[in-house]
């Protein structure tokens, strides 16, 4: 199937908030990545809402075929492999340790920037950011991720955005790991108006209640947040290292305290 | 390996918050039920929580150790089957369309009822309260579930408690679908400790922030209250009809009005 949106993209002027344009009666191509040791609940909590899109098809890619560990043991089956993934209108890109083996892989990599080169709109989770930006796709842009690679964003051209979903244009960056419930909420209703949203939010019986409030280092006990930091330490280090390396080939310069961040 | 809480529950005197009696520094299974057509959240949203709870195993259990299909296609791989499940310590029920297809399923009510029986917690989180109740696990329990379900409570014996968690003594009931992730952390808090439960928030960087505040049927729109009510009907009079057939086995009498329920 021919990508839903170009034509309707070929006719908006400017970059921003196009993905309400596309039509209610042109159907959807949406697809997510996955990849080995990636955190499940960047694909699953976007699942609930992806899957429930009216007039759309959605499905879940990977390198291969077969079976995939998230980082905790959970096995999960993609529908299909990258090279048979159609052209996708809505490309989601989850986050997780593995994305850290993925970070110089070409096959993955170009894989996402001719997908989200023709899409109405990608949307990432999590560390999923950092694997966008290694694709090249976070230069000039406004983004967020894990609160633990925040940092790491202007290695990859983007400012940083202390926000839980970031929207800039077509592209939707949502923080930590359960973001993704309310990016995808956000992406529902840019592509098929807030009562869409509104209904799979019912359906989903999302009223959250968390019992306690140390969702962010903003909000969590000084000694959880130390404890957390110490415990992402090694791969946190990793990830710096790795994302010098690409800020290098993408030509990218960042002084020793990042670009400045915007902060909420 | 035995259960960890057995001698603990000998210990307390009446059922009321004994699972926090549990030492810290004994090892708990922790076991999901996996079946075909759940709604995968009920299982993820937790999963990403307690797979995470220190001093642990977590694995997902499935009659048969194949694939099994969420109710929109997602692909998941139990680690076990039922059969080589050891005993659990704690016992997750997850719900979805599918849990109507065990509701008469002896194999999967007993082990469920074997379970339960000697496991420190059980949780159950949407329609698996359903699956709970069939067997003979809801009398005389306050409970919650699904909102669409929620009338359906007192065939199996239970209060009904329109809260998002609701704790009985050793027993923790999450409402619909995502609110799977709240329960879990409040299990968590009870296993392991306030703190323990708040570090894992803060990893998940579980600090939700819903772009609409449409995910009850207090708070939806009325219309689209009325379009989800139309679309769950046919699944709603099918878990009527096997609740009442439920209900005149375990001898529970309900009125035309059902119990009165707890309302917060």
């Amino acid at each position: 199937m021919a990508r839903a949106c170009r034509d309707t993209l070929m006719l908006s002027i400017g970059a921003v908030r196009e993905i309400q344009m596309i039509p209610h009666d042109v159907h959807l191509q949406i697809g997510s990545l996955l990849f080995e040791r990636l955190d499940q609940i960047d694909l699953t909590g976007p699942f609930e809402v992806l899957s429930r899109i009216p007039n759309s098809t959605y499905r879940i890619y990977a390198k291969k075929a077969d079976c995939v560990r998230d980082l905790h043991g959970l096995r999960l089956i993609p529908d299909a492999t990258l090279a048979e993934a159609p052209p996708l209108d809505v490309l989601h890109i989850p986050g997780g340790y593995g994305q850290e083996a993925l970070m110089e892989d070409e096959e993955v990599l170009g894989w996402i920037r001719r997908q989200a080169a023709g899409a109405c709109s990608m949307f990432s989770v999590c560390t999923g950011a950092l694997l966008c930006g290694a694709a090249g796709l976070l230069k000039g842009r406004r983004a967020t991720t894990h609160w633990a690679s925040f940092h790491l964003l202007p290695y990859f051209g983007a400012t940083p955005v202390n926000r839980r979903v970031v929207v800039d244009g077509s592209r939707i960056f949502a923080a930590g790991v359960t973001a993704g419930i309310d990016g995808a909420l956000q992406l529902a209703a840019e592509l098929r108006g807030e009562d869409a949203a509104r209904s799979i939010q019912l359906h989903i019986a999302y009223a959250p209640e968390p019992p306690f409030n140390s969702g962010t280092p903003e909000t969590a006990p000084p000694k959880i947040l130390q404890q957390a930091q110490r415990s992402l330490r090694g791969i946190t280090a990793q990830r710096e290292e790795t994302a010098r390396r690409i800020a290098a080939r993408l030509g990218i310069r960042v002084g020793d305290q990042g670009q400045t961040a915007e902060r909420r």
